[in-house]
């Protein structure tokens, strides 16, 4: 099985999407439906959009990575369904699909009139993906929630980095696109609900409890009567050696499980020494010495250069890898050869390309359709779909409750 | 909606999922499939089972809270089918199977007589679910990978922890535990494949492009032509102030993404005169001189205790949550209002409680059936299932190719 086989398109072809979706969580979501095949209509602001559209740099061609990476293969239309018009408007893209799903701040939407109830009524089928911040009960229900506070709020945070150093978080954003992923499948086991019932259902997902799952080891030591683990970097609490130690020219990870790994890994490295040095000789030792071990073993690996160090380790069969740095992945050649990164044509950036959904099916990736769209790129033709005449259209858009063409870029506005 | 209902079958029941899978990444899927309906036999080795079984501390009752935290609501079967016997045996799950996951070393499977063709010609209608360290082509697709070692070699690592520190690794299985959640995402599109063809499919993912999934924003960002991203500890590239600032007796979490927010948390904090500083007026600024504001500002915070930071910046609506220790987070009252954690009944370790399924339906989450089993605590009503005689059992386990009572914990060979 290769990678190099046909593309396919996904079993979600025919399912219609109304993204309500704003900055990660929900657009990860609705990305992946797309991905697999879904007609995802991603409903946004009239003026600026989605949030992330004119976040801060990083850009691409004007445009924040975070938009570019996360609404491939969506439909965008930009429309104020505060507006009684834009709220019909929103009424009949929702009584036209199979699945809506929203980040909002939490609230939001049934203020606007499209409540659990609303939802319902105007279309039993629907299946109501909600993602939120803290989850639907509790004193913190109603508070907004962003990834970074999340992962402070969660205890990702307290664990990530140097114990001697103030606490990291995690650089991605794991809770939102954890969420995003969580929502795909429950979208699916909600269309499998629906096939047994015919009624749709109300999906409730949040930050805190993705965050939870993650942690769900630790979590449950704590729960075993553990004290709370602390900050290791890049260790492993019951292992020495494990982690990121310094070359001559960057950083090697290494795992070294056992015992004997260790003799090897001393062996191919001319550290006889090490190996000898009392309170060494075990594991159990060496968790004891951490301290110690890591930086004697941190001053020999310091004399190579990575690429010797993991040609001697690798022939030694010590588990290693180099730690890369970004501008060396995209141009690694593993990389090249599972054909993670694809080109995908857009209008306005060049050599614009994505990171692929990590799947194959029979060897075969999915199909792409369309790059990210311009803000209200799709008004038209989905209120046209909708039965909306050329005057009607033309109406909303004139008094602003419908936005049709893409607003340049620099016309934006900055979040800050 | 709230999650106090009755929990409810997931949508899987009546499919059956057979594990090959060790440590984390297929038994995550596994427990995932199990949680939403699946019966999900995981077939181990006999004498020591699931490599996380034996994981060095930390334990619950004996056992690695890894393996605790991933294989309830799941059948075990030990069998040596690597013994023409225990192959028959094997063949026999696989045939009556919907879902095959595994995640043993590259090759491994096919070597034991039971590659991609075996298994079709075995069960065209089977789903096929590989996951591997490195993906199915490249210089490296033979190798093992771990989820540390993917995090080094995919970047995750070189973004982690402080910038003037070694680089940190993310202190959870982020790797394995989202390539088991794509597995699952994989397996309900290839049942609504194998709906629509009447065929199962081979699914392949790797850890290597789930780190590149997680990385989609940064790695857009070098593709564009900017810098690969550098380590910023609890930090944000574009906002200053941004990340974990220590107060008396913790850390709290705080991001004041624009201007106005900067104003409110210099006047909630009493620090006027950090406010009128020549060069933090702006965000601008405040990134230019990003190690001055930090330090300046983790000074004003360091004054008060963490509630009463939260206290002020919360009233002033700027966003903040505190850096929770694990231990506050088990008792946490958000945790418990949502029901993250429930308590589930385990013969061995008293006061068992799991992280449950992120998700509810209509309010409602999925019912566990069981705890975590001992090795081999389901062989017998396996193989009975399959049609095997007492007679018949009775000698699989005697010459050892079946493993029926469980293992004393004690007796379980340590990894290191």
């Amino acid at each position: 099985m290769t990678a190099s086989a046909t593309p396919v398109t996904g079993s979600l072809h025919g399912l219609r999407v109304i993204e309500l979706g704003t900055s990660v969580a929900a657009p990860m979501a609705g990305q992946i439906l797309g991905d697999l095949g879904a007609e995802v209509i991603k409903v946004e602001r009239v003026g600026r959009g989605d949030d992330s559209r004119s976040w801060a740099p990083p850009h691409w061609g004007g445009e924040s990575v975070t938009f570019l990476a996360l609404n491939r293969n969506k439909k965008s239309v930009a429309l104020d369904y505060k507006d009684p018009r834009g709220k019909q408007v929103l009424e009949d893209l929702i009584r036209d699909a199979d699945v809506l799903v929203h980040n909002l701040r939490p609230g939001a939407l049934a203020a606007a009139g499209f409540g659990e109830d609303e939802l319902r009524r105007l279309n039993p089928r629907l299946i109501n993906v909600e993602l939120t911040g803290f989850g639907p009960d509790g004193p913190r229900a109603g508070q907004p929630g962003y990834d970074p506070l999340l992962q402070a709020y969660s205890g990702m945070v307290s664990i990530t980095g140097q114990d001697d150093a103030p606490p990291s978080r995690v650089p991605v954003s794991l809770l939102d696109m954890g969420t995003g992923m969580w929502a795909v499948l429950a979208v699916y086991e909600g269309l499998r609900r629906r096939d047994a019932t015919g009624l749709g259902c109300h999906v409730e997902l949040s930050l805190l409890q993705t965050a939870l799952t993650w942690l769900s080891m630790p979590l449950l030591s704590v729960l075993a009567g553990n004290p709370p683990p602390g900050r290791l970097g890049s260790g492993l609490a019951g292992v020495v050696p494990y982690g990121a130690y310094p070359t001559d020219d960057g950083y090697v990870f290494i795992s070294a499980g056992n015992d004997a790994a260790w003799d090897r890994l001393c062996h191919a490295l001319d550290a006889a020494p090490l190996r000898e040095r009392e309170g060494f000789a075990t594991n159990t030792e060496r968790v004891r010495a951490r301290a110690a071990v890591d930086a004697e073993l941190g001053l020999v690996t310091s004399a190579f250069d990575t690429t010797e160090v993991l040609r001697r380790l690798g022939a030694a069969g010590v588990p290693c890898a180099p730690v890369q740095t970004l501008d060396q992945v995209v141009t690694d050649e593993q990389v090249a050869a599972v054909g993670a990164i694809s080109p995908l044509p857009h209008d306005r950036v060049a050599g614009f390309s994505v990171v692929n959904l990590p799947v194959t099916f029979d060897g075969a990736r999915l199909a792409h359709r369309s790059a990210p769209p311009d803000l209200g790129a799709d008004s038209v033709a989905v209120l046209a779909g909708l039965g909306r005449g050329p005057a009607e259209i033309d109406e909303l858009v004139r008094c602003g409750v419908v936005q049709a063409a893409p607003t340049p870029v620099s016309e934006r506005v900055e979040t800050l």
